[in-house]
């Protein structure tokens, strides 16, 4: 449990706080080869942060990410990748009077009780910029999947109670909540205005779907690949529930209506497809070839500018009021949060399911 | 990823098949110290165990547990501990005509993409008898907590469309079902018999509370305690989606419901109460102290009796009927797997844990 | 760390003490489709057991292993495969006098002050029996490695004073010290013979060469290839030193006769060979395509029947004479011991290489 | 093998290359509360630096380090700790006919064979200059060792063949060689200027001693503390055997000479003195609280300006002159970072075995 590294062979390592110098991450195991630049990871970074509608901080980070090591000539040397992101608008003076309070629904107790003392200026390492580096690293799965024909496409699934009924994926670029339904996004622009006008904020659900993976990656039993994805998913800070394929609905489900009936005629070599997809595309936590399906569930933003009960470091009660800024919903970026996590997951899982035969071996190694 | 085994310093590796000679574990980095025994371990196995009511399969397995290794003069000597059950009951006869088809809802194709072939015989590797040797392991874990003052109650929650309404501990083991509520163990023993009339299989759900868990377990920011315990509870076969405290409530919540607010005058050293527990005692991915709450969706078994649809190896349709054994439901059997897992996430973030404050880490190594 | 298991993809966890019921080993990322019975198995284990010589204990253990998974049809299947070797010979009865006290040379001491207490019949955990584990295990190494035209010769290179001055494979199986050497095998004996009239034992050194290593394996920087051999080898009992190539020799050569000039025309795809091969086969510390070369130096073993020194657990002096069975020299049963630990080395560097650049990634998994 | 870190619960990542913007490390599982700053890790830095004597590379690098996350306060928190030093003086001039060659000795021909291409400036990723960000982050271990009263002391104890016949701890630092014997130092340079008029390069020694290491630290059987250290020292490039306490005197001695007898009193908790320290320190794997003993054999720095054969990547004979700069020895240099790999290893082994005891287990986590 190095707790800052995820992955066996696609390694990634991140860094930073919310008001230290920068935020960054080390990629080890990628493949040598694999065209990269600033250029290509700075997308999504973009997608990813504050200030990019009513409903987000208006935080002014330019997160423009540097490439320090692992590529020469535009590719990738398979050393490892350093990724910095310097930050830049930190406010330390929004967070003077929290320094002796525990914020509820936030990280500040547990990092008290776990390290005797923390860095109370933002949240520190449990703030929600640390998840620059796993963007930045997340980029360079999604780069290396595209190689191999394997897409990723992350969304806003529901706000509060607006849920999409629609999927129309030239829609996720088009609206601020990047859902794939223009009408959804309408009514949860509303509801979320009345969020702010109560101090109020509001929770969500993201989803992402996979499509080309090849059937048989994931390792039974502990690294199946939907457990994988299960530990990266949750990781992610707010997320308190991950679901494959039809998730918690399997629970009232029947076998026959659950199961999905294998056809002739697929894809890739084993030449499967599936009359319905209730799996969610892992099955005996091995990739099946058709399409993956996670969703996460996200709580709602913890820091809301109503008066909250809370008790000092002291243990005296103390009417907290949080000041500065904060969001009223952060779903839609976490949505390239979850892509980056599911990327890192199945580039890891392909890399490390290479050796499963012989043959391949012997393809790669005999002399 | 060496896809057999999960934890850092408390480390276990299962080994076993289906239809092998037997399965087991290896439990590496358990404290010296810990009473241990045969007998000690030997209840949580019979908690697992087939053929223990009308819904469960009637496969007679003894499923005694021999420890081979690292316990001296009944104690746990710190090295490893093997654990050994042997397979009695293998009805190969049951699985003859499988060999060359893929049974939709298992993972007979998946581990074919994978490897190439597979052990066909009632599952092999993807097989519930894999969860023995996790269930043993998982034993020594509780008995490891219980000495730190962790208690875990695991049950279910839910069977189909029938759920519990009032939670009576001491219900839970006096109902074949593991249900904490009488009632509704009856209308779901109802709901079962007409799935097994109909030659189907239901669904349902899992929880596990934890009490007595001290806070500042869990090492951000990808071995959170609650990601940890998402990729244990998810590598249980037939999981398809893991939650934490309210799980997918939080998507529909606000944030003045949602968040948990500080009272003073705990039961740690760090004195601190809440006066809710929407977070399931993790926050931030850390510990805080209160009750942890861990819920899993269960699939329905795929096997069913009905004639399904699928394909042969060779790419044939083939219209298929599994006879021989299965279960119309293994969501009660699972409670205690899910038990398991919990138990072995936890003693491992502990362990971890250990050196996160430089005072603690001269209190055990300073001369 | 945890510290009965070795390897990332190609992993051994091994299990067992001197009197337990017995040991073993599971290894697990073996490939699927490699042919594997315990008959193959079965001469690894032969060597190294003991009772073999007059040098080495009377101690007579079949050492008969059983596969107990991980095998259908006489061909791997990708899982997990569980090894067991059951304790025969545990004589009890010679250690009664040895439960308060530390051994010198030995680890007794060591597993008190780190556990607070020991197993302390026949060294437990630490006893040169647990070596059957690993044996085992690397015999499958072996086996792998072979289906990439690997080999692997082990042997004693000196006992004592006595050094190998010529080197004739076929001799290595006809001397009892494992020499190959017939005539330094002579001379070692009349030097065992004095030692044991001494009540003495004798260190000595093993080597191993590994032909038909392709170029290209090994993880710079800190799972360099000669790096995790140095672990692999320094962790087997009375290793106190591991030198590759040339070894300890560099530090008083210059570089004009030290480096290894590349000459055009070789093995491999990168078509080069060396003019020497001071380096051993691995530079900067990855495969160079030569052969390998890795020495062990050993302790003799400490279990002498002299009177020794030493102190109770209570701190009191004592005079020790170990009653009982002692080999005057572990060395020849060492090298296949340092044999199979470089193959569970190679293997897994092998195996964990696999993705080292996005053409072979492409190869095995595009769609 | 996530071949960039190094570590279980202390994890090091390193990352950068010689010629790329900067190079750097991040450290994971250091302890919250240790002081920590840039002025407490650069005089580790100055130490390993080129152009320091007459016998290192004229390279101007000024090395300075940058904290960019991980303290508050003055204090290390407990989250990752980013180190980053800048390189500043990269003269790509020097290398440029060099792309195309291997340069015997080093690793060219490696990296080529592994990844399929490589950055050819200056060595790239083998590089001596990726010790710097193994210096930066073992400082910190070094850091954190003093508080446990743990002490390293590392210094040149051969270069060629002149070996230090005395030891005078204050004289490591008043020659430029770091010899501990002022005599030595003399006869060393006059063969090191011999060698440089010969346009040759010469090897040598590196000796680390550790003082007030508690008993108990290590993880038998493969994470045994020796051969975790063999593992970190011979990581270190152009290192080409380690050797624990008499190394490989061992194989010439026998039991009575090479046992270490126990007496009465000793410094920690388990009351134990030697006699002798033939083991080093380590005794099965674990440290007995005697002093520590590493020894590292350096090969001679291969680029040397005299003509070698070698062969271009198309497999043509080559003679290649290797101008620019390069060191005639490199044993000095590698004082600091065999100190570096020495602390990281034991801080490591020290934190993971924090639970080895269910006591030290209660103690830190009993409600």
């Amino acid at each position: 449990m190095a707790g800052s590294s995820i992955g066996t062979i696609f390694r990634v390592t991140t860094w930073g706080e919310s008001h230290g110098k920068a935020v960054g991450a080390v990629v080890d195991g990628c493949p040598a080869g694999l065209s990269l630049s600033e250029k290509r990871i700075q997308p999504f970074l973009d997608r990813r942060k504050p200030g990019q509608s009513r409903y987000t901080t208006q935080r002014s980070e330019a997160d423009r990410v540097e490439i320090l090591s692992g590529v020469f000539e535009g590719k990738t040397t398979g050393t490892p990748i350093s990724l910095l992101i310097r930050n830049n608008d930190q406010h330390s003076a929004d967070y003077g009077n929290l320094a002796d309070v525990y914020r509820p629904g936030h990280a500040d107790f547990g990092f008290d009780a776990k390290y005797g003392f923390r860095d109370y200026r933002g949240g520190g390492r449990s703030s929600g910029r640390e998840t620059t580096g796993r963007v930045a690293a997340g980029a360079i799965a999604v780069l290396l999947l595209e190689e191999l024909g394997i897409r990723l496409t992350a969304y806003t699934r529901s706000i509060g109670p607006v849920k999409i009924s629609s999927f129309d994926e030239s829609q996720i670029m088009k609206n601020r909540l990047y859902m794939p339904d223009a009408e959804a996004a309408e009514k949860a622009s509303l509801w979320l205005e009345q969020c702010m006008k109560e101090q109020n904020s509001s929770g969500g659900t993201v989803e992402c779907l996979v499509t080309g993976m090849p059937a048989g990656a994931g390792e039974p039993v502990f690294d199946k690949l939907d457990a994988c994805l299960a530990k990266a998913i949750m990781s992610i800070g707010a997320v308190k529930a991950v679901e494959i394929g039809d998730g918690i609905a399997v629970a009232e489900a029947t076998g026959a209506e659950n199961n999905d009936p294998f056809l002739p005629g697929g894809r890739d070599s084993a030449a499967v497809r599936k009359a319905s997809n209730h799996a969610g595309g892992i099955l005996g936590g091995i990739s099946d070839g058709s399409t993956i399906r996670i969703r996460a569930s996200v709580k709602p933003t913890p820091s809301i500018s109503r008066v909250q009960k809370t008790v000092s470091r002291t243990g005296e009660a103390v009417d907290l009021s949080i000041h500065g800024r904060h969001d009223p919903v952060i779903v839609p970026r976490a949505a390239v949060v979850v892509e980056a996590m599911t990327a890192l997951t199945l580039a890891d899982a392909l890399l490390c399911g290479m050796s499963a035969r012989l043959d391949n071996v012997k393809a790669v190694w005999k002399r």
